[in-house]
Protein backbone atom coordinates (compact mmCIF):
# COMPACT_ATOMS: atom_id res chain seq x y z
CA UNK A 1 0.00 0.00 0.00
CA UNK A 2 1.08 3.62 -0.94
CA UNK A 3 0.06 6.88 0.56
CA UNK A 4 -0.04 9.65 -2.63
CA UNK A 5 1.09 12.98 -0.96
CA UNK A 6 0.95 16.21 -2.74
CA UNK A 7 4.54 17.20 -1.50
CA UNK A 8 4.85 21.23 -0.68
CA UNK A 9 2.94 23.75 -3.14
CA UNK A 10 3.77 21.86 -6.57
CA UNK A 11 1.52 19.16 -7.37
CA UNK A 12 4.22 16.69 -7.30
CA UNK A 13 2.44 13.05 -6.47
CA UNK A 14 5.13 11.30 -4.87
CA UNK A 15 3.82 7.47 -3.29
CA UNK A 16 5.34 6.49 0.11
CA UNK A 17 5.70 2.68 1.14
CA UNK A 18 3.23 2.06 3.80
CA UNK A 19 5.49 0.55 6.74
CA UNK A 20 2.82 -0.19 9.63
CA UNK A 21 -0.94 0.63 9.58
CA UNK A 22 -1.80 0.82 13.51
CA UNK A 23 -5.63 1.22 14.64
CA UNK A 24 -5.98 5.05 14.01
CA UNK A 25 -2.83 6.13 12.17
CA UNK A 26 -0.53 4.68 9.37
CA UNK A 27 2.84 5.66 9.49
CA UNK A 28 4.73 5.61 5.61
CA UNK A 29 8.27 5.64 4.60
CA UNK A 30 9.90 9.00 4.40
CA UNK A 31 12.71 9.99 1.16
CA UNK A 32 14.68 11.05 4.64
CA UNK A 33 15.54 8.15 6.49
CA UNK A 34 15.35 9.35 9.85
CA UNK A 35 11.60 10.81 9.27
CA UNK A 36 8.23 8.87 8.29
CA UNK A 37 4.82 10.10 7.30
CA UNK A 38 1.98 9.53 9.76
CA UNK A 39 -1.60 9.57 8.62
CA UNK A 40 -4.32 9.79 11.18
CA UNK A 41 -7.05 7.81 10.11
CA UNK A 42 -11.18 8.28 10.90
CA UNK A 43 -11.28 4.69 12.57
CA UNK A 44 -11.82 4.28 15.88
CA UNK A 45 -11.83 1.57 18.03
CA UNK A 46 -12.05 0.47 21.69
CA UNK A 47 -11.58 -2.76 23.99
CA UNK A 48 -8.70 -4.03 22.08
CA UNK A 49 -10.72 -3.37 18.60
CA UNK A 50 -13.69 -5.53 19.60
CA UNK A 51 -15.77 -1.91 19.52
CA UNK A 52 -14.84 -0.18 15.70
CA UNK A 53 -16.55 2.45 13.74
CA UNK A 54 -15.43 4.95 11.28
CA UNK A 55 -15.72 9.22 12.11
CA UNK A 56 -15.53 11.06 9.14
CA UNK A 57 -12.91 14.02 10.51
CA UNK A 58 -11.84 12.41 13.18
CA UNK A 59 -8.57 11.67 11.59
CA UNK A 60 -8.12 15.39 10.97
CA UNK A 61 -9.26 16.72 14.91
CA UNK A 62 -7.10 14.22 16.30
CA UNK A 63 -3.97 15.54 13.93
CA UNK A 64 -4.45 18.94 14.35
CA UNK A 65 -5.23 19.02 18.09
CA UNK A 66 -1.86 16.24 18.61
CA UNK A 67 0.05 19.10 16.48
CA UNK A 68 -1.31 22.13 18.97
CA UNK A 69 -0.27 19.68 21.99
CA UNK A 70 3.36 18.81 20.50
CA UNK A 71 4.17 22.17 19.79
CA UNK A 72 3.28 23.09 23.12
CA UNK A 73 5.35 20.14 24.34
CA UNK A 74 8.57 21.85 22.53
CA UNK A 75 8.21 24.36 24.04
CA UNK A 76 8.29 22.71 27.45
CA UNK A 77 11.35 21.29 26.55
CA UNK A 78 9.81 17.72 26.18
CA UNK A 79 11.32 16.29 23.11
CA UNK A 80 8.59 14.73 21.10
CA UNK A 81 8.42 12.92 17.50
CA UNK A 82 6.84 15.93 15.80
CA UNK A 83 7.99 17.88 13.22
CA UNK A 84 5.59 19.17 10.93
CA UNK A 85 2.54 19.69 9.21
CA UNK A 86 2.03 18.45 5.68
CA UNK A 87 -1.75 17.75 5.40
CA UNK A 88 -4.49 18.22 8.17
CA UNK A 89 -4.38 14.98 8.76
CA UNK A 90 -1.12 14.01 7.96
CA UNK A 91 2.29 15.25 9.93
CA UNK A 92 6.28 14.44 9.49
CA UNK A 93 7.71 12.88 12.16
CA UNK A 94 11.27 11.29 13.87
CA UNK A 95 11.56 8.05 12.73
CA UNK A 96 11.52 6.24 15.96
CA UNK A 97 11.62 2.58 17.68
CA UNK A 98 8.72 2.27 19.35
CA UNK A 99 8.67 1.15 22.98
CA UNK A 100 6.38 -1.40 23.35
CA UNK A 101 4.33 0.24 26.48
CA UNK A 102 1.60 2.16 27.00
CA UNK A 103 2.47 4.47 30.12
CA UNK A 104 -0.77 5.51 31.17
CA UNK A 105 -1.46 8.34 33.75
CA UNK A 106 -4.19 9.12 36.01
CA UNK A 107 -5.27 11.96 37.94
CA UNK A 108 -8.69 10.61 38.91
CA UNK A 109 -9.79 6.95 39.15
CA UNK A 110 -12.22 6.15 35.98
CA UNK A 111 -12.78 2.93 33.88
CA UNK A 112 -10.69 0.11 33.51
CA UNK A 113 -8.90 1.48 36.65
CA UNK A 114 -11.78 0.88 38.98
CA UNK A 115 -12.83 -2.71 37.32
CA UNK A 116 -9.55 -3.47 38.61
CA UNK A 117 -9.23 -2.24 41.81
CA UNK A 118 -11.81 -0.85 44.89
CA UNK A 119 -11.03 2.48 44.15
CA UNK A 120 -14.79 3.93 43.33
CA UNK A 121 -15.09 5.20 39.79
CA UNK A 122 -14.46 9.49 40.08
CA UNK A 123 -12.30 9.63 42.90
CA UNK A 124 -9.35 12.31 42.78
CA UNK A 125 -6.17 10.79 43.11
CA UNK A 126 -3.82 12.04 45.83
CA UNK A 127 -0.88 12.06 43.84
CA UNK A 128 -1.29 10.92 39.84
CA UNK A 129 -0.89 6.92 39.31
CA UNK A 130 1.12 5.43 36.19
CA UNK A 131 0.19 2.31 35.25
CA UNK A 132 2.17 0.52 32.55
CA UNK A 133 0.66 -1.63 30.09
CA UNK A 134 2.22 -4.13 27.63
CA UNK A 135 1.57 -3.14 24.05
CA UNK A 136 0.41 -6.22 22.77
CA UNK A 137 -2.89 -6.86 20.78
CA UNK A 138 -2.42 -10.51 20.97
CA UNK A 139 -2.28 -10.69 24.72
CA UNK A 140 -4.80 -7.82 25.32
CA UNK A 141 -2.54 -4.71 26.21
CA UNK A 142 -2.21 -6.56 29.67
CA UNK A 143 -1.19 -4.79 32.92
CA UNK A 144 2.24 -4.83 33.73
CA UNK A 145 4.45 -4.64 36.59
CA UNK A 146 8.30 -3.01 36.96
CA UNK A 147 9.75 -6.41 37.43
CA UNK A 148 7.78 -8.42 34.83
CA UNK A 149 8.71 -5.08 32.32
CA UNK A 150 12.64 -6.02 33.45
CA UNK A 151 12.22 -9.83 32.75
CA UNK A 152 10.63 -8.95 29.37
CA UNK A 153 13.87 -7.07 28.68
CA UNK A 154 11.94 -4.02 27.03
CA UNK A 155 14.03 -1.43 28.47
CA UNK A 156 16.27 -0.73 31.54
CA UNK A 157 15.20 0.45 34.67
CA UNK A 158 16.92 3.91 33.81
CA UNK A 159 15.14 4.08 30.56
CA UNK A 160 11.55 3.53 32.33
CA UNK A 161 12.63 5.73 35.34
CA UNK A 162 13.18 8.30 32.73
CA UNK A 163 9.52 7.57 30.88
CA UNK A 164 8.21 8.12 34.38
CA UNK A 165 9.54 11.34 34.95
CA UNK A 166 8.90 12.98 31.01
CA UNK A 167 5.07 11.65 31.88
CA UNK A 168 5.15 13.21 35.02
CA UNK A 169 6.05 16.79 33.54
CA UNK A 170 3.82 16.07 30.61
CA UNK A 171 1.25 15.47 33.11
CA UNK A 172 1.49 19.13 34.96
CA UNK A 173 2.12 20.85 31.37
CA UNK A 174 -1.60 19.64 30.23
CA UNK A 175 -3.24 19.80 33.15
CA UNK A 176 -2.59 23.29 33.45
CA UNK A 177 -3.18 24.37 29.80
CA UNK A 178 -6.10 22.16 29.82
CA UNK A 179 -7.63 24.05 32.47
CA UNK A 180 -7.52 27.86 30.55
CA UNK A 181 -9.44 25.96 28.39
CA UNK A 182 -11.87 24.72 30.64
CA UNK A 183 -11.25 20.96 30.66
CA UNK A 184 -10.27 18.50 33.24
CA UNK A 185 -7.38 16.37 32.60
CA UNK A 186 -8.67 13.34 33.98
CA UNK A 187 -6.26 10.75 32.13
CA UNK A 188 -4.20 9.88 29.53
CA UNK A 189 -2.09 7.31 27.46
CA UNK A 190 1.46 8.27 26.15
CA UNK A 191 4.17 6.01 24.01
CA UNK A 192 8.07 6.59 23.88
CA UNK A 193 10.27 5.60 21.62
CA UNK A 194 14.05 5.87 20.76
CA UNK A 195 14.89 8.39 18.02
CA UNK A 196 18.06 8.27 15.49
CA UNK A 197 20.31 9.11 18.49
CA UNK A 198 19.12 6.70 21.08
CA UNK A 199 17.10 9.10 22.54
CA UNK A 200 13.96 8.46 24.56
CA UNK A 201 11.06 11.31 22.93
CA UNK A 202 7.50 11.28 22.84
CA UNK A 203 5.76 9.50 19.95
CA UNK A 204 1.93 8.53 18.94
CA UNK A 205 -0.62 11.28 19.30
CA UNK A 206 -2.05 13.24 22.65
CA UNK A 207 -5.66 13.75 21.12
CA UNK A 208 -8.88 13.23 23.01
CA UNK A 209 -8.39 9.33 21.50
CA UNK A 210 -5.82 8.98 24.04
CA UNK A 211 -6.49 11.77 26.77
CA UNK A 212 -9.87 11.84 29.01
CA UNK A 213 -10.79 14.81 28.95
CA UNK A 214 -13.98 16.34 31.04
CA UNK A 215 -15.67 20.07 30.31
CA UNK A 216 -15.39 22.14 33.04
CA UNK A 217 -17.96 24.72 31.78
CA UNK A 218 -20.92 22.27 33.33
CA UNK A 219 -21.94 24.06 36.66
CA UNK A 220 -22.95 21.17 37.98
CA UNK A 221 -21.42 18.06 38.84
CA UNK A 222 -23.05 15.62 35.90
CA UNK A 223 -19.45 14.51 33.77
CA UNK A 224 -19.55 15.44 30.31
CA UNK A 225 -16.60 13.58 28.61
CA UNK A 226 -15.34 15.27 25.58
CA UNK A 227 -12.80 12.09 24.60
CA UNK A 228 -13.16 8.91 23.07
CA UNK A 229 -15.85 7.64 26.09
CA UNK A 230 -18.03 8.93 23.39
CA UNK A 231 -17.36 6.04 21.47
CA UNK A 232 -16.67 3.68 24.55
CA UNK A 233 -19.87 3.99 26.20
CA UNK A 234 -22.30 4.73 23.38
CA UNK A 235 -22.79 8.43 24.15
CA UNK A 236 -22.63 9.90 21.06
CA UNK A 237 -21.18 12.82 19.64
CA UNK A 238 -18.17 12.09 19.05
CA UNK A 239 -17.08 14.41 16.38
CA UNK A 240 -18.75 17.66 18.03
CA UNK A 241 -16.85 16.44 21.38
CA UNK A 242 -13.14 16.30 19.52
CA UNK A 243 -14.60 19.69 17.21
CA UNK A 244 -15.02 21.70 21.12
CA UNK A 245 -11.51 20.65 21.87
CA UNK A 246 -10.38 21.85 18.91
CA UNK A 247 -12.04 25.04 18.74
CA UNK A 248 -11.11 25.67 22.12
CA UNK A 249 -7.64 25.22 21.42
CA UNK A 250 -7.12 27.50 18.45
CA UNK A 251 -9.40 30.36 20.06
CA UNK A 252 -7.12 29.92 23.21
CA UNK A 253 -3.80 30.36 20.89
CA UNK B 1 -22.59 -23.33 61.01
CA UNK B 2 -20.39 -24.66 63.65
CA UNK B 3 -17.30 -27.44 64.20
CA UNK B 4 -18.00 -30.44 66.79
CA UNK B 5 -14.46 -31.36 67.66
CA UNK B 6 -12.93 -33.65 69.87
CA UNK B 7 -10.93 -31.59 72.25
CA UNK B 8 -7.50 -33.23 73.44
CA UNK B 9 -7.75 -36.93 74.80
CA UNK B 10 -11.60 -36.69 76.71
CA UNK B 11 -14.25 -37.00 74.40
CA UNK B 12 -15.37 -33.71 75.06
CA UNK B 13 -17.39 -32.71 72.14
CA UNK B 14 -17.11 -28.64 71.23
CA UNK B 15 -19.31 -26.36 69.46
CA UNK B 16 -17.19 -23.68 67.12
CA UNK B 17 -18.67 -20.84 65.69
CA UNK B 18 -17.62 -20.83 61.94
CA UNK B 19 -16.02 -17.24 61.30
CA UNK B 20 -15.13 -17.33 57.45
CA UNK B 21 -15.24 -20.20 54.86
CA UNK B 22 -12.90 -19.93 52.28
CA UNK B 23 -12.45 -21.80 48.63
CA UNK B 24 -10.21 -24.50 50.36
CA UNK B 25 -10.71 -24.13 54.47
CA UNK B 26 -12.93 -23.74 57.05
CA UNK B 27 -12.28 -20.89 59.85
CA UNK B 28 -13.91 -21.51 63.30
CA UNK B 29 -13.52 -19.23 66.69
CA UNK B 30 -11.44 -20.34 69.57
CA UNK B 31 -11.58 -20.23 73.34
CA UNK B 32 -8.98 -17.96 73.04
CA UNK B 33 -9.95 -14.89 71.19
CA UNK B 34 -6.26 -14.50 69.42
CA UNK B 35 -6.28 -18.20 68.15
CA UNK B 36 -8.91 -20.19 65.75
CA UNK B 37 -9.36 -23.54 64.23
CA UNK B 38 -8.52 -24.20 60.52
CA UNK B 39 -10.33 -27.10 59.22
CA UNK B 40 -9.19 -28.08 55.22
CA UNK B 41 -11.57 -28.98 53.07
CA UNK B 42 -11.24 -31.46 50.82
CA UNK B 43 -12.81 -29.06 47.94
CA UNK B 44 -10.48 -27.97 44.88
CA UNK B 45 -11.26 -24.85 42.64
CA UNK B 46 -9.74 -22.96 39.66
CA UNK B 47 -9.74 -20.22 37.87
CA UNK B 48 -11.45 -17.88 40.73
CA UNK B 49 -13.65 -20.94 41.57
CA UNK B 50 -15.30 -21.50 37.51
CA UNK B 51 -13.78 -25.16 38.09
CA UNK B 52 -14.34 -26.85 41.13
CA UNK B 53 -14.25 -30.71 42.58
CA UNK B 54 -13.91 -32.71 45.54
CA UNK B 55 -10.73 -35.15 46.49
CA UNK B 56 -11.39 -37.60 49.58
CA UNK B 57 -8.22 -36.62 51.69
CA UNK B 58 -7.00 -33.88 50.42
CA UNK B 59 -8.06 -31.38 53.04
CA UNK B 60 -5.81 -33.96 55.34
CA UNK B 61 -2.99 -34.00 52.65
CA UNK B 62 -2.59 -29.93 52.75
CA UNK B 63 -3.01 -29.65 56.46
CA UNK B 64 -0.19 -32.17 57.27
CA UNK B 65 2.10 -30.77 54.26
CA UNK B 66 1.42 -27.35 55.58
CA UNK B 67 2.52 -28.22 59.06
CA UNK B 68 5.30 -29.47 57.86
CA UNK B 69 6.19 -26.79 55.93
CA UNK B 70 4.93 -24.23 59.11
CA UNK B 71 7.24 -26.30 61.28
CA UNK B 72 10.25 -25.73 58.92
CA UNK B 73 9.87 -22.19 58.31
CA UNK B 74 9.47 -21.67 62.63
CA UNK B 75 13.07 -23.02 62.65
CA UNK B 76 14.14 -20.99 60.22
CA UNK B 77 12.75 -18.05 62.01
CA UNK B 78 10.07 -16.94 59.59
CA UNK B 79 7.40 -16.06 61.84
CA UNK B 80 3.97 -17.33 60.79
CA UNK B 81 0.30 -18.62 62.13
CA UNK B 82 1.02 -22.37 63.20
CA UNK B 83 0.41 -23.02 66.93
CA UNK B 84 -0.67 -26.80 66.87
CA UNK B 85 -1.85 -29.71 65.02
CA UNK B 86 -5.39 -30.58 66.35
CA UNK B 87 -6.75 -33.84 63.84
CA UNK B 88 -5.23 -34.61 60.23
CA UNK B 89 -7.34 -32.14 58.55
CA UNK B 90 -7.53 -29.04 61.19
CA UNK B 91 -5.04 -27.31 62.77
CA UNK B 92 -5.26 -24.11 65.67
CA UNK B 93 -3.42 -20.88 64.66
CA UNK B 94 -2.85 -17.44 65.52
CA UNK B 95 -5.84 -15.33 64.72
CA UNK B 96 -4.89 -13.09 62.06
CA UNK B 97 -6.31 -9.61 60.09
CA UNK B 98 -5.40 -11.08 56.97
CA UNK B 99 -3.92 -8.63 54.39
CA UNK B 100 -5.93 -8.71 51.35
CA UNK B 101 -3.28 -9.86 48.75
CA UNK B 102 -1.62 -12.99 47.39
CA UNK B 103 2.14 -12.42 47.28
CA UNK B 104 2.82 -14.88 44.47
CA UNK B 105 6.92 -16.03 44.06
CA UNK B 106 7.97 -17.16 40.77
CA UNK B 107 11.03 -19.06 40.05
CA UNK B 108 10.19 -20.37 36.45
CA UNK B 109 7.87 -18.80 34.29
CA UNK B 110 4.37 -21.16 34.17
CA UNK B 111 1.29 -20.72 34.20
CA UNK B 112 -0.70 -17.24 34.07
CA UNK B 113 2.71 -15.60 33.48
CA UNK B 114 2.73 -16.81 30.18
CA UNK B 115 -0.75 -15.51 29.42
CA UNK B 116 -0.05 -12.08 30.22
CA UNK B 117 3.63 -11.36 28.78
CA UNK B 118 5.50 -12.88 26.21
CA UNK B 119 7.83 -14.96 28.91
CA UNK B 120 7.57 -17.97 27.64
CA UNK B 121 6.65 -21.44 29.53
CA UNK B 122 9.07 -22.98 31.25
CA UNK B 123 12.18 -20.46 31.45
CA UNK B 124 13.75 -20.51 34.59
CA UNK B 125 13.99 -16.90 35.77
CA UNK B 126 17.29 -15.07 36.09
CA UNK B 127 15.84 -14.02 39.65
CA UNK B 128 12.78 -14.58 41.50
CA UNK B 129 9.47 -12.33 40.30
CA UNK B 130 7.17 -11.37 42.85
CA UNK B 131 3.80 -10.57 41.50
CA UNK B 132 1.05 -9.10 43.85
CA UNK B 133 -2.67 -9.77 43.31
CA UNK B 134 -5.66 -8.20 45.25
CA UNK B 135 -7.73 -10.58 47.43
CA UNK B 136 -11.32 -10.27 45.56
CA UNK B 137 -13.36 -12.16 43.96
CA UNK B 138 -15.96 -9.93 42.82
CA UNK B 139 -12.88 -8.76 40.79
CA UNK B 140 -11.39 -12.11 39.66
CA UNK B 141 -8.26 -11.29 41.67
CA UNK B 142 -6.15 -8.88 39.38
CA UNK B 143 -2.40 -8.14 39.74
CA UNK B 144 -1.68 -5.24 41.55
CA UNK B 145 1.58 -2.92 40.96
CA UNK B 146 2.78 -1.24 43.82
CA UNK B 147 1.45 1.97 43.28
CA UNK B 148 -1.85 0.58 43.14
CA UNK B 149 -1.87 -1.07 46.57
CA UNK B 150 -0.45 2.17 47.86
CA UNK B 151 -3.19 3.81 46.42
CA UNK B 152 -5.96 1.71 47.57
CA UNK B 153 -4.53 1.87 51.32
CA UNK B 154 -3.86 -1.76 52.04
CA UNK B 155 -0.98 -1.51 54.07
CA UNK B 156 2.23 1.15 54.27
CA UNK B 157 4.91 0.57 51.58
CA UNK B 158 7.40 -0.66 54.53
CA UNK B 159 5.11 -3.64 55.54
CA UNK B 160 4.91 -4.26 51.63
CA UNK B 161 8.59 -4.52 51.01
CA UNK B 162 8.85 -6.43 54.65
CA UNK B 163 6.15 -9.20 53.35
CA UNK B 164 8.91 -9.38 49.99
CA UNK B 165 11.30 -9.68 51.56
CA UNK B 166 10.13 -12.60 54.13
CA UNK B 167 8.73 -14.38 51.05
CA UNK B 168 12.32 -13.64 49.16
CA UNK B 169 13.35 -15.73 52.32
CA UNK B 170 10.90 -18.77 52.38
CA UNK B 171 11.70 -19.17 48.57
CA UNK B 172 15.18 -19.58 49.59
CA UNK B 173 14.07 -22.08 52.73
CA UNK B 174 11.80 -24.09 50.12
CA UNK B 175 13.81 -24.77 47.16
CA UNK B 176 16.80 -25.82 49.22
CA UNK B 177 13.90 -28.55 51.05
CA UNK B 178 12.21 -29.25 48.06
CA UNK B 179 14.98 -30.09 46.16
CA UNK B 180 16.28 -32.39 48.79
CA UNK B 181 13.43 -34.45 48.19
CA UNK B 182 13.93 -34.10 44.61
CA UNK B 183 11.27 -31.68 44.00
CA UNK B 184 11.52 -28.35 42.28
CA UNK B 185 9.99 -25.22 43.23
CA UNK B 186 8.76 -23.21 40.51
CA UNK B 187 6.05 -20.62 41.92
CA UNK B 188 3.83 -20.49 45.24
CA UNK B 189 1.56 -18.14 46.54
CA UNK B 190 1.55 -16.75 49.99
CA UNK B 191 -0.84 -14.78 52.69
CA UNK B 192 0.25 -12.76 55.28
CA UNK B 193 -1.86 -11.12 58.37
CA UNK B 194 -1.59 -9.04 61.56
CA UNK B 195 -0.71 -11.17 65.17
CA UNK B 196 -2.56 -9.94 67.95
CA UNK B 197 1.07 -7.86 67.92
CA UNK B 198 0.48 -6.39 64.97
CA UNK B 199 3.14 -8.20 63.96
CA UNK B 200 3.26 -9.54 60.15
CA UNK B 201 3.12 -13.30 59.95
CA UNK B 202 2.63 -15.74 57.51
CA UNK B 203 -0.73 -17.28 57.23
CA UNK B 204 -2.84 -19.68 55.35
CA UNK B 205 -1.22 -22.89 54.03
CA UNK B 206 1.85 -24.07 52.06
CA UNK B 207 0.73 -27.13 50.44
CA UNK B 208 0.34 -28.36 46.76
CA UNK B 209 -3.12 -26.05 46.09
CA UNK B 210 -0.39 -23.20 46.47
CA UNK B 211 3.16 -24.10 45.26
CA UNK B 212 3.70 -25.60 41.87
CA UNK B 213 6.33 -28.29 41.94
CA UNK B 214 7.83 -30.61 39.51
CA UNK B 215 9.08 -33.93 40.02
CA UNK B 216 13.00 -34.47 39.64
CA UNK B 217 12.91 -38.11 39.62
CA UNK B 218 12.33 -37.62 36.21
CA UNK B 219 15.18 -38.24 33.99
CA UNK B 220 14.09 -36.41 31.08
CA UNK B 221 12.71 -32.93 29.86
CA UNK B 222 9.13 -33.72 30.93
CA UNK B 223 7.22 -31.83 33.03
CA UNK B 224 5.49 -33.42 35.68
CA UNK B 225 3.10 -31.83 38.18
CA UNK B 226 2.66 -33.50 41.76
CA UNK B 227 0.13 -29.81 42.65
CA UNK B 228 -2.89 -27.99 41.55
CA UNK B 229 -2.14 -28.24 38.05
CA UNK B 230 -3.44 -31.90 38.01
CA UNK B 231 -6.62 -30.69 38.43
CA UNK B 232 -6.32 -27.31 36.77
CA UNK B 233 -5.09 -29.01 33.78
CA UNK B 234 -7.24 -32.46 33.50
CA UNK B 235 -4.04 -34.54 34.38
CA UNK B 236 -5.72 -36.69 36.73
CA UNK B 237 -4.24 -38.44 39.58
CA UNK B 238 -4.03 -35.52 42.51
CA UNK B 239 -4.47 -37.38 45.24
CA UNK B 240 -1.75 -39.55 44.05
CA UNK B 241 0.24 -36.49 43.44
CA UNK B 242 -0.85 -34.84 46.55
CA UNK B 243 0.34 -38.08 48.78
CA UNK B 244 3.68 -38.41 47.13
CA UNK B 245 4.76 -35.12 48.30
CA UNK B 246 3.92 -35.94 51.70
CA UNK B 247 5.59 -39.37 51.82
CA UNK B 248 8.63 -37.89 50.92
CA UNK B 249 8.15 -35.01 53.30
CA UNK B 250 7.73 -38.29 55.64
CA UNK B 251 10.60 -40.12 54.38
CA UNK B 252 12.98 -37.04 54.93
CA UNK B 253 12.30 -36.66 58.37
Amino acid sequence: MFLVIKWGRKLMNKKYELIYEGKAKKVFSHDDADKVIIEFKDDATAFNALKKAKFEGKGKLNCLISVSIFELLIKNNIPNHFIELKNENTIIAKKIKVIPLEIVLRNTAYGSLCKQTTIKSGTFLSKPLIDIYLKNDELNDPLVTKDRIELMNIISSKDLDLIISLTLKINEILISYFKKIQLKLVDFKLEFGYDSNNRIILGDEVSPDNCRLWDLKQNNDMIVSLDKDRFRNDLGGLIEAYSEIYNRINDFI
